[in-house]
């Protein structure tokens, strides 16, 4: 969900990246390559044709989150750059994808799904085979448990830490003025979402147990952006949600995304 | 998720069920009877023992959306009210069920869940064979577009429905004023979320294709409430939306769920 796009109508890609298509084996992270868009309708034998096409830029939110999915599943794919100060999103071609003209998008073969979400569960779930195991198959427990923290991301930690990040970070990128207040009543409401992370992660090394879960991966995002301001002493003030941080964090595909945004 | 309850530490559960426990088969709808909270603990060949307990209020919409569910799917369930009048859903208790202190909470076998819609996707896949096919297992595109929708409507929809019915309905319950400027704008946002839903309704009878699924069933409680105030124009003025609500409201499921709040 482009939640921090939807009220960015002006949300710039990257220029760097406005112009070019990537695409990417997820199994390096040097494995991958670039192609203006001029190029991309002449075949090439060098040209890693993948089926999976994202649309969306790597400083979005949302789209961090589906990056960080396939490569957590090794899958192959193509990113699409979305150029926003064009307002692309909201033309025609981007609406037929997205009919919220939000990022990202994503195609794989003649199945096109949007909001971030929706679409990393059904990599999860149709990939289930490859990569990384994100959502238990097996374990009826886990499963539903898996949903539960799900659910917890959407509806009690993101409302307040995407809020936060659009203040605390997105504001300054857009020549736009923090709003004190506004940043501490989200700051109010995040702590005490993250008392009951504190409590939940004293009991199990991540959200849903034992293993990393697309749970977990769902939060990065955000939280990689809070890190990098005053808001960072809410987590590190937790023991055990700081502990889980740094190993979520710590995942060679969340490496690669960030690199992504790097290019 | 009790985002409404969230913001109302007193929500009033209605006095004529404060002291009860419902047990119900969701076969018939007179079929379910009534037990002192009292003799719970004495047994009875009269009572149905129901595995799946619901704790919460039927006038809660987070409730409301997990019995819509196991009345879909034909499921016995006994309902134990919360009584958020005295601040039973911060106590203990109920903290052990829900960490975050909302209602709902699940409890099947040994298995406790929270999150109204991690509840309804557990029970829609747990009880696959059962009632209504609220998640079609069987094909890929089909679960995939409803998984798309089930997060539009947690994500696009509720978010201003919601804090729309909070306005126009809850908040008079509770001797509050509505706040004019925060309708007009809850509802100019929800217009457009509900031009994308008139779109995707001309293209398909239900939200995910031709089935009714989880994902229309998500809507229920926040259309029930708004249809009963000014809002119901925004619904009303969009035909299609106005015909998919008559159709999903219609419902025998929901009918029961609507008798369950006059008990």
């Amino acid at each position: 969900m482009g939640a921090i796009q939807a009220r960015l109508p002006l949300f710039l890609s990257p220029p760097s990246i406005k112009h070019h298509t990537f695409l990417h084996s997820s199994s390096s992270n040097s494995n991958f390559k670039i192609r203006s868009n001029k190029s991309s309708s002449s075949s090439s034998s060098s040209i890693i044709m993948a089926s999976i096409k994202v649309h969306g830029v790597p400083m979005s939110t949302a789209t961090m989150r589906v990056l960080a999915t396939l490569y957590e599943k090794d899958l192959q794919f193509e990113l699409i750059p979305v150029d926003m100060r064009a307002g692309a999103h909201k033309q025609e071609a981007h609406l037929a994808l997205n009919p919220f003209g939000q990022i990202p998008a994503l195609e794989d073969g003649d199945l096109t799904l949007f909001e971030s979400r929706a679409i990393t569960q059904y990599l999860a779930e149709e990939y289930s085979e490859k990569g990384e195991k994100l959502i238990s198959q097996d374990c009826k427990k886990v499963k539903a448990t898996t949903n539960v923290w799900l659910q917890v991301e959407g509806q009690q930690f993101d409302p307040n830490a995407s809020k936060l990040a659009f203040e605390r970070v997105f504001k300054g990128m857009f020549g736009m003025t923090t709003d004190p207040a506004a940043v501490q009543e989200l700051e109010g409401k995040l702590q005490k979402v993250l008392d009951v992370y504190e409590a939940r992660l004293a009991k199990s090394e991540f959200l849903a147990g034992d293993s990393f879960t697309l749970a977990d991966l769902h939060h990065l995002p955000a939280i990689h952006y809070l890190l990098g301001t005053d808001s960072k002493v809410l987590f590190d003030s937790r023991p055990k949600v700081s502990e889980w941080i740094k190993k979520i964090s710590a995942r060679p595909a969340w490496a690669k995304v960030i690199d992504l945004q790097k290019q």
